[in-house]
């Protein structure tokens, strides 16, 4: 899908324009008293919060006045079909534990995505740090508490000089759990509970590797484009496309993301 | 130790300049390139950053300009013996880890402490967020990017409604790990890799307990301070003394904490 300039500059406003509606929305609830979750019928908990759905309605209400013709896979409202060959992706509290417990790792994920579902822009946003990450169509940023950088991930380096997140320290299934923590051993460091934030660090050059499994799209598909835009690769555990979830490594290059999928598949 | 207001005055300014200070010396090297880390001879991976050594030197030349009298204990550079029978209590970057890894919640950490190490005045600061926990001399609050609140811990609540965090996922040796997981199983919901920033949403109320093995008395005078002063409490896993470090537990509330001593000691 070619994609003209003068859309690409739309669907960049449109996006911002969104991330801006959810963060000043998850706002007025992040560590606000009295805040309800429910509960998701998953595996494991799963909190929802209001601010979630309301935060999702107004990024909706945004997309249905803007672009009624786009389609849109969201984390609390499911799918919408649209006409355009475009779809977003709206993940507005991506870590709702962290959201829960005050941890400001949590973010707001807005993607849209071409054909075959590959992300073509995507932002990364921390409401209350004031952090946005944010990449695609050639382009690649963050804006924060130090103003505006532009984004670019760590050069190559051995495993053993390496940085690896995950959110869980038991990953996934046993097996997940076994497979990364055979390749974080050979890493220099490990930090959990970083959710989306983890992947803006990648594009933001600070760490080397995240790896994940049982995602959905909207979680990887707005880290996938800001990732890419930065120089990174995201893929699944196989080196397959990873737009739709599933087990996720991302990494700062591809020497790196080699080494790292040896020892994955072993 | 009856501390006379104007030095009470003293002592809580003295503080502020500290932190400022350590936030200024720590930002010049967060998430900037070329960041160099040594590592300590100890049981495991322990880096030491030139922000933290820097940030340490300035701290000490302020206390030795304005406060030759008083003991300090820093923790890179150890304890310097004094004559007022008050201690400064310093860790520069509380989370060298989450530093390294471009994760603000790492801390500086200043407190000041009578006899017996008891801290009376605290101060937790996070510089990238721009966030400051204190509390002491009958005060509590917190600055950050909504301005300024007062600091109150949550009220009581059962153990299967509790957030616990602790910062690594293996806590300390294997006993000290079974004790938190059997603690953790029983609460609602389990965070790691927060450091310091934990015990600072646990004086904000938006969780209920910390729980962790193998401290130094740096790493928990000025949490302690400002937990206290926010209404929460804070010992060591049987319920004595916590200034020195080791088993650490900080409770909300009497209730959560005796529920949480229990399930450790089993």
């Amino acid at each position: 899908m070619k994609i003209a300039a003068e859309l690409a500059v739309e669907l960049v406003s449109l996006t911002h324009e969104m991330a801006d509606a959810a963060r000043e929305t998850t706002l007025l609830h992040f560590r606000r008293s009295g805040l309800e979750a429910g509960t998701k019928a998953r595996d494991h908990f799963d909190p929802v919060t209001v601010a979630d759905c309301e935060a999702e309605m107004r990024m909706r209400a945004i997309l249905a006045r803007r672009r009624p013709q786009d389609a849109i896979l969201g984390e609390e409202m499911g799918a919408q079909i649209g006409s355009s060959g475009l779809t977003w992706v709206l993940d507005p509290i991506d870590g709702t534990r962290a959201f829960l417990a005050g941890i400001p790792t949590w973010g707001v994920l807005v993607a849209v995505a071409g054909p075959g579902m590959r992300p073509l822009y995507g932002v990364i946003d921390q409401p209350y740090i004031g952090e946005r990450f944010m990449g695609g169509f050639g382009t690649s940023q963050m804006t924060g508490p130090r103003g505006t950088a532009s984004l670019a991930v760590r050069a190559a380096r051995p495993l053993a000089e390496c940085i690896i997140m995950t959110t869980f320290p038991e990953v996934g299934n046993a097996a997940e759990g076994a497979a990364f923590h055979r390749l974080a051993r050979q890493c220099r460091l490990t930090r959990y509970g970083a959710d989306c934030y983890a992947y803006a660090l990648l594009a933001a050059g600070q760490i080397d590797l995240v790896v994940e499994a049982g995602l959905q799209a909207y979680d990887i598909q707005a880290p996938m484009a800001v990732i890419e835009a930065a120089g990174g690769i995201v893929t699944n555990w196989t080196g397959g496309p990873a737009q739709g979830g599933g087990r996720v490594i991302a990494a700062s290059s591809a020497a790196v993301h080699a080494a790292a999928l040896a020892l994955l598949a072993e």
